[in-house]
């Protein structure tokens, strides 16, 4: 079973990330983890901050000779910027974990709760789906991200006008990106029972991702307007090529399981939620009025939020192909992957 | 730890559901999950087939004098109609899991998918989200859920007009529904783990329901178009009332975690994919064009689904309020969420 | 993933399990169940109760035309004997989980802890186990039990004397059992985490049968008394038939991994905690000095523990394999556990 | 949820744990942890390799200010000999996971197996298990260790005795250790369902130690020779001191639930399999018979395995108890903890 856990505070010693149920023989260097981490930081509307700290990543163990080896891989991102570590903040932010995690866990320093609640977090979540993406680059199936909207422009230029705008006002921008996945084989994931359907599960992924507050599939919200017959994908035979679609309203997956055409996913990102203009709250401690606490200045975090969604949906499809196809190392997952290629084009 | 299973075919003998988890002391009766079961058979649209089988949920244990006792609370509703089991079919519906799910588990007949992927499996669910929703009644948190379009309409007038005319046509029609939670204490879930997050599990619930294709919190897909101004909520404190919102943008999570603020979850359903006028489709023996096997002729099912979005939120609060609270009997939790209540209090 | 939950008290209405994740095309009948459930109500020194109620399962799901469809698997197992169910109890009994229930779930009447904490329970783990024993059967894995001392006697006319006089005397009897598997395959299990290695499952399964004090894997305990050289299985190899042992003291598990040779393991059952010469306690209500309840009769349950031995080793080691070869119908996991043994033999 | 991944092979960069799920406001240093660290590296009988490594954990995460926060805690223990990572070994050593391990993760260089499945990795589960332990030393639960036979030899006079000559005969030692903790509450773990159970949970968490082959809870294997009289636990009640014992036969567990009293466990752990004299065994790539390969030379390892007991212990119990009593930081428990007590005691 693929699973993982991750650590680290924002501005702490490091992150980490402890990737478990890896199979054996998968080629793999930090450098190709970093690739991912990088596309992270980019986009156009993030501060200053991003800049200071180019992330690379150490692979601690489950590597050895350029491969894994089937053992835990352990993930260390080294923090550049830990100053603020140590210092106090009482107001917390509208938009953030800052007063449900101070009372959840008691915290009257908020810092206790920002440290761990910050996107941050997302780059070891991005370095652990860059090496799911590997595994399953090895049986073809490719991820991929776009941003589809900001600030309810889907042109890069007015997107980027949109932007410039936000920042002169001292205001912040949200919007939708897109998730494909190509080459998925039909049948990861199942209808048996709740838990196990892929579409609830890539929605948790996508969910789980700071300041997302919707996920759709498919056409998604589209399906409310429009009739059955323009709904569901018909389905047609060719010999040699088995069945086929021309459609793929559905996204990929009916029944909460792949039906081999491409996934699409698609997820809204709130614009973010610390203000260089801040809004008003409430000191945690003398309980009077205060603007809210404001420690990281970007625009607009859409872009890096596409590269955590292929991460988190690169988990999701890793594991899920992981549960169908068994395997402790590549070899044995591509015999039973071809196996059941093979058995399925005879159905 | 809350948990279930459920299991059972749509024409089987019965669904049976085990909820593992229960705290003791819980008044109980199969009649109050029968009014579950029943609300989820109603709804504008609906076909014969809802009428003949009124569901009867009979407690087989878990539950002694009227009021569970810890033990596991296992379920079974009778299935009315069992002729059509041992009856063939060939040929796979588009937007079912029928075809995918014949690849994955290698079926020659499609019965043996479709009778477990059928939509009646969510009975089960409703039954087990009564349970919880019950549990959380003690707490004065409430679940209720409304339809909020039908086939593009907002009005109720207009929904049933869509709804006849579809049904005259020979299509089916989807919708959106909405889930609203109050009295939810702040601090269930949290964002020290990606897993843990409330959004996300509370998404994985919702687009785990057959037919959903998108869900959204809050402001959901709404976030988009608005800048950051427009889209937090700002904190103010009131003597003896503590910390409060004048708006609820994020929908009773920030961070994922309960804000303490009412949840506000909406998902869209996709038109029944089983139309009267059957869609294109392939008999998997002779491989052959073919129309799609048509069992049951429902328009709309997006009032059932609003039921069944009640369940599965009702559960997904109720293990992260466990979590929180731990506790075997009522008496302990209650005294367990007094002291948090308090103690919050102070802060 | 394979898994399992089970409800029901002693003389509620039934005993349910759910088995979820076993594979599809496997056959499967009731009647094959009902022998597992027997053999566990055989045995030396068993009481009345037990030959009042023959179990018999129902298949509830799971089951069409006689192969199971992939997906969850109800079972039920009607009670014969009812009559218990509201009789209040209030002096726990030493032994049993009654006092320490009472205290958990703060129960005052004692009935609502022994209910579900008694042995009876495992008749659905039994049922369950053999539905995991005939999964492994496909494969040739093979798993047996013998009980291997009771009373201090290992020899069966002795044993049975001891029954005897300890029927006599009031008393009760506890004993070893052995299970062992033959047929598995090198490599379930893993030692890259702690949670993985199949001889801690093991011991859990086994460990978590009611009356089980002691668990012990090849040699067990008398590892404690031998140097290395006469504890580990030298390695030997042979053309056309792969690595051997010369010896298993290590009972086919090394560093939480199978290797091949026949698994072996050991349990101690305590003697039965209901003594007809019943053990002093205190009535949970006047705190007076009292006799404990007695509810039923047998001298010696170590038989029976063995099947359900059997049953929980089934489980668990279905549960590992799939997790190895995953699949989801028969047909797949043949290909895939058929490509391991080929490639093993190539190493 | 308490949980924890480890990763890291034994002359790799590091070991690594990421612990999830400790409340928040723990006072906690990494001075701690090295305590626990430095206890495993002792011991009558350890070989030259453990002087050479003092262990010093690092907290990288999840403590700020000297007090936990509750976000995951991420530990490194660097390893200070790794030039033997690199180096190619060929001949599976019995009693290892060697082969078993080369088999199922298809490996033809041996240390891909033996570096993870090697006993440095328990380094980490101590340095978890001493957090664990500190969080229950809050509530006044005290876990404590002790050999109690070495090579069949019970004396410490004797055992040193048997060690020196086993060194010098190139042999190895295994014996018994044993676990006892006092001051825990009735109430943890369940009987409502198989895998809550509290034995077998501490069966698994005894038995996943490396070299450990049998685990046993109070008399342990001793019940099987003794009358049902004398095995169980007569139940007394003292006003203003509420139920006790004046025996504890069970070990503190009875129907799977502590019950109040000091539980006692003791587990058996073979004889090093590394022997100075090595073993026979075959060369993986030529198949020659062969010596196995000697990496390290410690005689004897049942003191180390002793604090691991500890450690695997100590989580499972934390787990177990946060289970019960939620919270998420101290001031919670610790209201939670004073309401059960309180409660209990009226009962």
């Amino acid at each position: 079973m693929l699973r993982f856990l991750t650590a680290g505070e924002s501005h702490g010693k490091a992150l980490v990330a402890i990737l478990d149920g890896c199979p054996a023989h998968l080629p793999l260097t930090a450098q190709e983890l970093d690739r991912d981490l990088f596309r992270r930081q980019l986009g156009y509307g993030r501060g200053p901050r991003m800049q200071l700290e180019k992330d690379r990543v150490e692979i601690l163990s489950g590597v050895r000779k350029g491969k894994t080896i089937g053992s835990p891989i352990a993930l260390l991102i080294p923090n550049r910027s830990t100053e603020l570590f140590e210092k106090v903040v009482t107001c917390p932010r509208p938009g953030h974990a800052d007063l449900a995690g101070a009372l959840k866990y008691y915290h009257k320093d908020i810092r206790n709760v920002l440290e761990r609640a910050s996107a941050r977090e997302t780059a070891a979540r991005v370095a652990v789906g860059a090496i799911c993406r590997k595994l399953l680059g090895v049986f073809k199936i490719l991820i991929k991200s776009r941003v589809v909207e900001i600030g309810g422009f889907t042109q890069v230029k007015e997107r980027q006008k949109a932007i410039d705008q936000a920042k002169k006002e001292g205001e912040t921008l949200g919007g939708v990106f897109e998730v494909v996945v190509k080459g998925i084989p039909p049948g990861l994931g199942s209808y048996v029972q709740a838990d196990l359907r892929l579409d609830g599960r890539l929605a948790q992924a996508l969910m789980s991702i700071p300041a997302v507050k919707g996920v759709e599939i498919g056409l998604g919200f589209g399906v409310a307007n429009l009739p059955g017959s323009q709904v569901h994908d018909e389905i047609y035979y060719q010999k040699g090529k088995g069945f086929s679609r021309k459609t793929n309203r559905a996204g990929g997956i009916e029944g909460g399981v792949t039906n081999g055409e491409p996934i699409i996913l698609r997820a809204v990102v709130k614009p973010i939620a610390t203000l260089r203009k801040p809004l008003s709250s409430v000191n945690l401690l003398t309980k009077k009025e205060s603007l809210a606490h404001v420690e990281r200045s970007d625009v607009c975090a859409v872009e890096p939020a596409a590269v955590v969604g292929e991460a988190v949906v690169a988990f999701a499809l890793a594991r899920a192909f992981l549960e169908k196809f068994g395997g402790d190392s590549l070899e044995e997952i591509k015999d039973n992957y071809s196996s059941y290629q093979k058995r399925i084009s005879m159905l």
